[in-house]
C-alpha cells in the first residue's frame, strides 16, 4: 500500500495519455519540433497582453508593504469588488464583492465548489463529451459523475438531463464555450435547463446547483456571446479563470462567482471560503489577485484565434474531414472519416506527424480533438499532411 | 441541503474562532489598533527580504516568453533541481530534482500528500497539541486523525505512538519546530521514532510514512538545528513552505520533498504529481517558483524573532506566567495560572486588550498560545497589562 489504491488505478488509466505525450516528445526529438504538428494540448501560446506586463511591473516596483502576506481567505476585498463589477456586466446581475471568492484557476474553483456542496454519493450531471478531469474533481469530494450524452449537434440534451435528475442530484455542471467541441450553448438551451431544474426543485424540495465552468467565456467567434448563467437560474455558481483569456495558466488565478439569488447565499459563500482554506489553497496567489483586478477591461486577443480557426477549417475542408464549427474556445472537433476508430485515426495522423487527442478521452469515440492555440503557419503547413492521411485512411478503410 | 453536511458542521465549530477574530477586530475599532496587543495570528509581519524583491523585479522586467504558461505539473525542472540541492544539504541526503514536487505552500503540500497515500479509513497519527487544520486536511482524503498526547515537555511520546500504530496506520505527521509549543524535536526523538516505525513495518509489512510539516524549519534559536527527516527514515516525505521564512504566505509557494530511499519512489512521485493535478492545484504558481529557486541561500531574519522572543519571555516572567521555552517558530505556549480554564483566562486577557488563542483550539486545555511575529515594542508595551491580568486572575481564582 505504497500509494492510495484509487490513485494507483488512476495512474494506470492516465498512463495512456502520458504515453501519448511522451510519443509526441519523441517525435519532436526525432524530426525537430518545427516539423511536428502538435495540436494536442490546450496551452495558449499567446503571451499575456502588454497591459498585464505593465501592471505586474508596476505592482512589483511599488512593492507595497504586506503585499505578499495573508489576506482574508476569500481574497482582497478590493479585488473581489473589482471582479464583482465585471461579473455583474457579463452575467446580467448585480453582485458585490461578497459574491466573489478568489481561486487558483477554474480547476481550483471546481474542487472548492464540489467540496462545499457535495454530500457522499451526491450526483453531478455532466454532458458527454466532457473534459476528462471532471471525473476526479467530483470523485475527490465523494460525489458521482453522471453522464448524459449531448444532442447530436453537441448542444445539451435537456430532456436527457431531466431524466437523469433525482434526489441525489447536487449539481449540473456545464462548460460553455465547450471543451472539446467548441460549442457555445444557445441562451434558449440555458433557459430550458433552468426551467427543468426549477421544476425539479419545486417538486422535490432540492434545487440542484447549476455550476458553470467558464475558462473560455471570452473566446467566442462571429459575434457569439456566451450566455449568462447567474441571471437565469438562482442556484448558480460560476468557476472562472484567467488561464485562457490572459494566457496565465501557470499562475493559477481565477475566481468563483455566486449568484445573488441563491437561497441563504451567506452560508454558501462561507462554505466556499472554508473549503478554500481546508483544501490547502488558503487563498489565491496574492500578487496575481492584485494584477487581474486592474485588468477587467482587457480582452483576450480573439482575432488571432479566429484567424487560426479559419485556417484550420480550410485545412480540414481541403482534406475532406468533417468538423463541428467551433463557436468558441480553441478546439476543433472532427469526425473520424468513415468509422469510429479514433485511436486508429489518431495513430494514422501521428505517422504524418500530426498530434490530436482521440475523442474517447472525452467520452466520444469516433471523434478527434485538435487544439488551435498554436501558430497559424503550423496550421497551414499541416494541410498536405492532413490530405495524405485522409487519402491513406480512406484506402485502408476500403 | 444547501451545503455539504460535514462542511456545515465544520462551519458551526469554527465559528468560535471566527468570533474570536471578530471580537479582536471590534476591540481594535473601539480602542485603536495600536492599543490592542494582538498575539493571536501566526502571520509574519516582516517584509520579504530585499533579495526576494530584487529577484522578483528582475524576473518581471525580463518577462521571458512563456513564463506565465504551463510547465510540467511537478514544477519547472530547473526549479526542482535548485531546491533539491537545498533539501539535500538540510536533510543530509542526496536527492535530485525528481524528488521535488512544487506545491501551493505546506497546506497544499499536505493535502496533495494525504490524497496520494491515504486509503479510506487509513489513520494518520498526530502528536497533541497540534495545528487545528490537520483534522480537515486528513478528513478531506477519507483518513482518520489519531491523537497521541505529547510528553509533558511536549516532546513526542514515542511509546504512545508505538501503541497507536496498527495495520491502518498510513502515516505519522510531525511538525518541528512546532506550532503551538515552539518545540524542536531532538534528533534522538526522531531517531527513536524512525526505529519504532521501522520495527512496525518489518513486523506488519506496512511501513508508515513519516510526513514532516516544516514551514518553520529555518526559524530556530540559540543555535538549535531542526533535525533532518529524510536521512533518518526511508519512508519519509517533507512538506515545506516559503510562507514563514521568506514572509510569502499570500503567494502560496512551497514544495514536497520525497526521501531518496522510499520504496518504489517513482510511483510515489507520480502519485503526488497526479494529486497535484486532480485536486485542482495543477501546479504551484509559476512566477513564485522561479523566484524561490534563486533564493535558496537567503535565510530568514531569525535575529528579529529572537529579540521578540526574549522580550516576550521577560514580559511573561515579569507577570509570573509559566511558559514552554520556544526553541523555534514564533509561538510561546503558556500555562494558565493555577488552573485549566484557558477560555476564561483568554477572556480575562482580552479585558486588558491582550489577544491569544486558547490551548483547547490545539487540543491542550489549560494553555494559551501567543504569536510573537509582531513588533517588539508591542510586546514590551503589553507587560503592564500582563501583570494586571495576572493579579486579577489570581484574586479571582482564590
Amino acid at each position: 500500500m505504497l500509494v492510495a489504491r484509487a490513485v494507483k488505478e488512476a495512474l494506470g488509466a492516465s498512463s495512456m495519455i502520458r504515453k501519448m505525450f511522451e510519443e509526441g516528445a519523441e517525435l519532436k526529438k526525432k524530426y525537430g519540433a518545427e516539423n511536428v504538428f502538435d495540436f494536442s494540448i490546450g496551452n495558449p501560446d499567446l503571451e499575456p497582453p502588454p497591459a498585464f506586463h505593465r501592471t505586474l511591473l508596476r505592482l512589483v516596483t511599488e512593492d507595497a508593504a504586506g503585499s505578499h502576506g495573508y489576506m482574508p481567505n476569500a481574497g482582497y476585498p478590493e479585488v473581489r469588488e473589482a471582479l464583482a463589477l465585471k461579473v455583474s456586466r457579463e452575467q446580467g446581475v448585480e453582485i458585490d464583492g461578497r459574491h466573489i471568492v478568489m481561486s487558483a484557476g477554474a480547476a481550483g474553483a471546481l474542487n472548492v465548489i464540489f467540496k462545499a456542496v457535495l454530500n457522499p454519493d451526491d450526483e453531478v450531471i455532466v454532458s458527454k463529451p466532457y473534459f476528462m478531469e471532471y471525473g476526479p474533481y467530483i470523485d475527490n469530494h465523494r460525489g458521482k459523475l453522471v453522464e448524459v450524452s449531448a444532442a447530436p449537434d453537441f448542444d445539451l440534451d435537456i430532456d436527457g438531463i431531466r431524466r437523469a435528475l433525482n434526489e441525489k442530484t447536487a449539481a449540473v455542471l456545464v462548460n460553455s464555450p465547450h471543451n472539446p467541441t467548441g460549442r457555445v450553448y444557445p441562451q434558449k438551451t440555458i433557459s430550458a435547463l433552468a426551467e427543468v431544474l426549477t421544476r425539479h426543485g419545486r417538486d422535490t424540495g432540492r434545487y440542484p446547483y447549476l455550476v458553470a465552468d467558464e475558462p473560455y467565456r471570452e473566446l467566442v467567434y462571429d459575434g457569439a456571446v456566451t450566455p449568462p448563467i447567474l441571471s437565469v437560474y438562482p442556484h448558480s455558481i460560476v468557476a472562472a479563470s484567467y488561464s485562457k483569456n490572459l494566457s496565465l495558466p501557470g499562475e493559477r488565478i481565477g475566481y468563483i462567482a455566486v449568484g445573488p439569488r441563491n437561497d441563504d447565499k451567506d452560508v454558501l459563500i462561507n462554505a466556499l471560503v472554508y473549503t478554500t482554506r481546508i483544501l490547502g489553497y488558503v487563498n489565491a496567489p496574492a500578487l496575481m489577485q492584485r494584477c487581474v483586478a486592474e485588468l477587467t477591461e482587457v480582452k483576450a486577443n480573439v482575432d488571432v484565434y479566429a484567424a487560426r480557426r479559419a485556417a484550420f477549417k480550410k485545412t480540414l475542408e481541403g482534406a475532406g474531414i468533417e468538423y463541428v464549427n467551433p463557436e468558441g474556445a480553441f478546439y476543433i472537433f472532427c469526425r473520424v472519416p468513415g468509422g469510429d476508430d479514433d485511436s486508429g485515426f489518431t495513430a494514422a495522423l501521428k505517422k504524418h506527424l500530426i498530434l490530436g487527442v482521440p475523442g474517447s478521452s472525452f467520452g466520444a469515440p469516433g471523434w478527434v480533438r485538435f487544439a488551435y492555440c498554436v501558430n497559424e503557419n503550423m496550421i497551414r503547413a499541416s494541410a498536405a499532411a492532413f490530405i495524405a492521411v485522409r487519402a491513406q485512411w480512406q484506402a485502408m478503410s476500403m
